[in-house]
């Protein structure tokens, strides 16, 4: 399989570490998203949404990372969770994410991070700030006495809620003040095959210096 | 089925006007947002996500309105697409609604409609602005030469990405500057047993005055 994404996209962590924790081959193919690759025809093509990730398994083409992800799970057998009741937890978490989490922490890290300092709006941080942390809260309270989202195992529930934490950047994060958030990160990362975004995708500041 | 709902919520409308047009048995629970109802112990009990809405079908409690449309498609065997390609093309469109559409459409109209003057910032306005004009020019895009946003049929997907459309609250949306969008929505409207948000919900803003 190939996967469109580039290192510094959480939304495309979420597919490239379904991947890789789910033992499946894949291979990545580095979008150019700080100029302009999300933007050019033929990716518009692929996806008229314009956004990373995109998933190509022979003739079929995937987008959304949500969809990525339930994707693999099926085709895996892997990470989908356990029973009919198990998988509705499991998507009831990739929306909690796609609605509350990863959409607020990805603006908000590209604000704070990659545009240029005049264009740093104060009142937008605050906003999407305020977001993220309430967002967070209500994640910590579920996690307090549970080692995962969705029911007993690691799922892609935790794959996408976690896919902005890891990033080194400072967008008004700080993991010490969700003792639980705090555990379940280290718990994800202490899973055989782990990689951090940017290892596990090409493309990140430091390439960009 | 029972739906813990309010007018005001889009959200809380994919489900009711799922129900709705898959012909289930349903009624309505009115949430009392504005007065701190999904704030309550026993609200944070039944959702610990604190929002609305809430479906209960017997022992069943889902929350996130993509698993509740979910949920409904799958027991009606309705609105849900025929293939499992169609299936994926619908739950693509699920997640981007809930990454880019209600979640931006949903806190700009609260924003500048429910909160007091004072607090209504005009920079986050203007940013949340931009990011709905941008996912609205995609689905415009996507709907040009097609009546539905995922297969030949209207299904959840069309449900969650009108969600917010009909309201008539100012929040910056002119259906007229999407053609596209402003025709599926008036097909929407034509479905048998359609009905506006402040009709199929208790709970209005006039309900307030």
């Amino acid at each position: 399989m190939k996967l469109h994404c580039f290192g510094e996209s959480g939304h495309s962590y979420k597919a490239a570490l379904s991947l890789t924790l789910a033992d499946q081959e894949w291979e990545p193919v580095f979008v150019d998203f700080f100029n302009g690759g999300t933007r050019t025809p033929a990716y518009l093509e692929l996806n008229v949404m314009g956004e990373a990730p995109v998933l190509e398994d022979g003739d079929t083409v995937l987008t959304q990372s949500g969809v990525i992800q339930d994707y693999i799970s099926s085709k895996s057998g892997k990470l989908g969770g356990k029973s009919a009741a198990e998988r509705r937890e499991v998507l009831r978490w990739l929306f909690y994410d796609n609605h509350k989490v990863s959409s607020i922490a990805g603006p908000l890290r590209f604000i704070m991070n990659f545009l240029p300092e005049e264009k740093r709006n104060a009142d937008v941080i605050a906003f999407l700030s305020g977001r993220l942390a309430g967002a967070l809260k209500v994640m910590d309270a579920h996690l307090d006495g549970r080692n995962w989202l969705a029911g007993e195992e690691l799922t892609i529930a935790d794959i996408a809620c976690c896919s902005y934490l890891y990033y080194p950047e400072d967008f008004n994060f700080d993991r010490k003040a969700y003792p639980n958030i705090d555990r379940w990160l280290d718990a994800i990362a202490a899973q055989p095959g782990w990689k951090h975004p940017y290892d596990l995708m090409p493309g990140s500041p430091a390439d960009r210096a």
